[in-house]
């Protein structure tokens, strides 16, 4: 017996909740892949990941999930034996990182901490000892899924060019593009790695590579690229070059519904709508947070993302049992915690297509949880969420 | 701006949420009418009517909101100048006994309040009143979709009895069925009146009757009969004339996969899921209403109906003021007084296609409009509602 | 074994295929009912009504199949005991007339042939005779959807005017509207009768009807209304009124996509393409028929409709022979004679969503079947259907 | 002015016609990607790989067009200059070849035909004379798509047998699987390549690789393996490590209804019905063939493949005056030339989602484009596709 029958809400940190109109955007007939209205449609995604990233760079979109453009932004600017600088505040840079090492870059780790963002001081100290350059890239995730810390981009740009060191910057958005603000040009970001299935709203399976001039002066002369991921390939004449082969015909019109829905919602009243959820997810569990059994993952309020809120559950028992609770009684998926984190932490997701209620409904249900199974935690978690929009919604 | 893009919540006593499953049987090629698989599903789907209204009697599928099953209904069994007696709880009865007076019936209200389910002891007093036996139907809800009443059926069949009356009864479930429990054969109901867009979960268009062996002796005399409602021209060999022409294909398809989806969950769970959902809006209107400035409808607790909840509002600006900020600011849709409520009361739907998550969006985004707009009311509301989801959903 | 797994061919004569479009825009979340965008639809679609039938009047939308609107057309403009004259040129208008003999009019019949269109000097002719008046409406269809002949519908007004009658002219065009041209106003149709499910091509489920002005005056003193069927009760101030109760949601939206349709391929366009696959179609059946085992149904080629060919079939078993063929290896289900040609006639229906591919691959199978079985016709049907769209479809 | 408003035919070797089952499939909410249903999805499928590959072997999948799985296949068994020996026979896998020259492999083609089978003998002879063993692999297509030609792959490893090669066998089937026999076990394949979009009726942007024992005892010393496509890391316990990260919710719920379509008609019967279409169209090609236009590209008649006929056209202008006329009067998507044929040759695809009508509409609407300009052609191609199939489709 449960109340979980209707819609069940999905709240794990990627792939979210895709839109109704984005889901039948894809139940369409298959087209010509030579040319007419999916050609169209490929210039169109492109506009929409320049406005989107705030770029007027160069957009390359992939048959493939995250860890595919991965491999292709760094395959397509650096050589073999590249030294590439992890900046570590989760899990994700130095998965990242990994990658690079098996495609045959050198791949050094700047040690962070899970509970807090990257120090730009650091960044900036260990660039000045690369005298002889060896680094030529420095790589980063705007917002850790895994950690739910957001770096501050900028900054790293600053410690960058305060070293005087002429490595790219490579920024990894997949966790926070389409929910805060992102602006590749402005903050002298080389080359920006998306995927499509957490705020940009669609189903997993597409990723993206944008390239600046200087990522793609770089990549005139790197010899890691393949015929799959290269981005000269990708800017052929031919209409299937864009996706090296056949395009995922579906997947691109469901995508173009995913963006006319950005547009029209516009991107600052998204960002403020993630943040207003974020903030009310943090009042919320800073409630729950009241009686030890809870503590959020990020320690510094202003390195908490607006996309995603880590956890930490003291007694682990705590955590199946407010997992389970949620997904068998009320229909809820609530993310847990994954690499160092897991069996350690819940993940509340608040990104994408995502509004009060279906918030205000996966904290309900999670507050249940906790009242059911005698789960210690302070006040009414969902009455501080409530007040805190009620208080923080303008009018 | 606003926190409401994502999905929109429908919280309106009807049409209600349609599941996706259901909606995606409906997304299919058109078939053939006269043989082949459709046939089958209107085998099933009478089988399926049966099932949910737990009798053996004979059910008619139209192609029609419920307004025209009532027509169907009294059509079939009764004739020129023959006197119903309506039962007033709220707005519905009425409005039936109205479309009997368009065909030709002499209708009588037994007058009662918008806030008490029907009495039966006054029903009794009439009926015993009608010695020479004029009275040849007796029409009345389960539930009031407009009041958010129920009436108690084997009651008023008690009161038939006792008169040693025997005038049909028929009782329409259109906001009952599939929500609650409904015994037709047991409670000795003759003919029963549901459609398919509440608590049945499907896009609004089909209704339905279900005749009893009495009721079809009726028919046999009925002059009231045309050839779009009568039951017998359904009765005959081809498969059309179960529709009186066209069968609405993607209707069928749509309808039988929200009874394959009732199937699943079964009758006692949908009950007990509705009984709780419902106990918890009235724990959350209860706490609001400590304020004086709402207050429940319906004045005693046991005749609150499972699926939806009429709530009176003191000062009618507040109305507006709530719907408004619910639907522009969270993508709420609540519910309004209708009738004699016009602009005096909230209406909360918990029926049909519905889970706690949803629910407690629902009353989370009311309760941010009264905080939002210092709207006199209690503790909060979703709290309560927590509360009493935690305590009573069955581990 | 087959070569019918693809998607298969809806050759009948309605439900007919319903666009991909039409049915994504069903495939949608419920909405309010009450205001907001359905009130919108419901505006829109009464003026693509009025477009496609070429009328001022005042069009309503049903929930029912054709056989309720028949009811609602009758019912809205006569009294009890009225006479109707129903000119028989197949099956349709004679059901029509013996619903209104259901409701409790007076129906006469004008014998007519199945093999024909009405003859208007018969019409004249018993029209003069009524020199009482006792006619109150001549009923007729423009397409009858089992015999497959096309009635002349500004022939009849002229033969009720040089009668000097007052009789209402109604005309059923359930299988015509949207294949052929129509024009209620400059007629003088009185009350048009149309259904979703052919030209229109939407799922079944919706039907309507038109009045112009000499009808709604009759419906001033029409006694047979009834509260579901009732215009005046339809043009009420709530959205809810024109439904006479809750709006049939998602089939209004997959209306409004067939209407949008209707309007970007534009009605001359859409005439001209049924016309040139009737045109294509007969060419065919004419090559068949060479051999004397086929014939058409409706003798002079002037009278065929541009939406069906009914093709008599001279040996019985052939005809199961066809059909079954047709589905179990091709994937076709083309159309069977109904009512009076039950048993003896194919129908190949050529109207709504169908373009030339879909006809070839229909006449294609259809030829299979007589090649494969060895039944008699003469030479290739489809090779003459291809010559006649060759010709004849513009450049 | 068109006779095109229908339903679209695409008639394009890849992406072919997804059923409107798939679509559906597709059509749904995203789920939890770490367990639950999803898991059993990928489980599923790689069953559903062995089964239409007849192969006890290691199926992977790849979110990437085939393209991406040839990177995969090759990055997986092959060490930075081994030398591949890539046979040609039309476009596609010298594609694959010049692919492997991108990652680091020495890369020689075996000259062939564009009109004719790679010859096993010359393969042979090639490998007798790699007597210091350098080739490490034999790349083929069994179908290539370009060129329409059916390699015969059991003949080749029989080659190699006879040369005493040790050479991993590399087939490429992503345009043969799912229209014709393919026995990877039984014909010692070492490493099949596939695609989801010809004939497994799926949307573009799924691939895969299947690899038998042989060829997984490669991999372990291979040393172009990397994060996104190495085998070993998709082998991994995690559920997203399969997909080397996010799996592609929605596109595996689209397979997974694909492979169901393929279970349920059985590949005996698939590769028949391909059988017959491809006889069928053959049959019309022989006949638009006699006036000397027209010619298959593909001399033998044995070597013809039974997913797509390449037709060459004599006069170019011709080619657009059909493709056009076709799109734009009849709305069919003929395919056209590529590559070493873009410009001289038509593609008339028969695979995958078609049927008898399907087929028979889009030769009806090609020889439509040949009547209406002039083309000249010999007698009806149709009627003689007809005839062939009526005579060859089992009773």
């Amino acid at each position: 017996m449960s109340v979980k029958n209707g819609r069940q809400f999905l709240s794990i940190p990627g792939p979210t909740t895709v839109p109704d109109e984005v889901l039948a955007a894809m139940h369409r007939p298959a087209v010509d892949i030579r040319k007419g209205e999916l050609v169209e449609v490929t210039a169109r995604l492109k506009d929409g990941l320049r406005m989107i990233s705030k770029s007027k760079g160069t957009p390359f979109i992939y048959i493939a999930n995250g860890h595919g453009a991965w491999e292709a932004a760094l395959s397509n600017v650096l050589c073999r034996n590249d030294k590439i600088l992890v900046l570590e505040s989760g899990s994700f840079a130095a998965g990242w990182g990994q990658a690079g090492g098996t495609i045959g870059l050198d791949v050094e780790v700047l040690p962070g901490s899970w509970r807090k963002a990257v120090d730009p001081a650091a960044v900036e100290e260990r660039l000045k000892s690369d005298t002889s350059g060896d680094i030529k890239a420095v790589l980063i995730v705007q917002v850790d899924t895994a950690s739910s810390v957001v770096n501050d981009i900028p900054a790293i740009r600053r410690a960058i060019d305060n070293a005087g060191h002429d490595a790219l910057l490579m920024v990894d958005t997949i966790a926070s593009l389409g929910t805060m603000d992102y602006r590749m040009d402005e903050w002298g970001v080389d080359v920006t790695v998306a995927a499509c299935q957490k705020g940009l709203m669609m189903s997993p399976g597409v990723s993206f590579t944008i390239a600046n001039e200087r990522a793609m002066a770089r990549h005139q002369k790197a010899d890691l690229r393949t015929a799959y991921w290269d981005w000269t390939n990708r800017m052929g004449p031919e209409h299937y070059q864009n996706y090296a082969g056949t395009p995922p015909v579906h997947m691109l019109f469901g995508l173009q519904k995913a963006f006319e829905l950005i547009r029209e919602e516009g991107l600052d009243n998204i960002f403020t709508r993630h943040s207003l959820l974020a903030g009310a997810t943090r009042a919320a569990v800073g409630k729950w947070a009241e009686d030890g059994e809870f503590a959020f993952n990020i320690i510094d309020p202003n390195e908490r993302a607006n996309s995603v809120t880590t956890v930490l559950v003291t007694n682990p028992q705590n955590l199946d049992a407010i997992h389970d609770y949620c997904i068998e009684k009320c229909g809820v998926v609530v993310g847990v915690g994954i690499a160092a984190l897991s069996g350690k932490a819940l993940r509340i997701a608040h990104m994408g297509h995502i509004n009060a209620p279906m918030l205000l409904g996966t904290l309900g249900s999670i507050e249940m949880s906790l009242k059911a199974q005698n789960i210690l935690h302070g006040a009414s978690g969902v009455e501080a969420a409530i007040n805190y929009l009620a208080t923080n919604v303008p009018r």
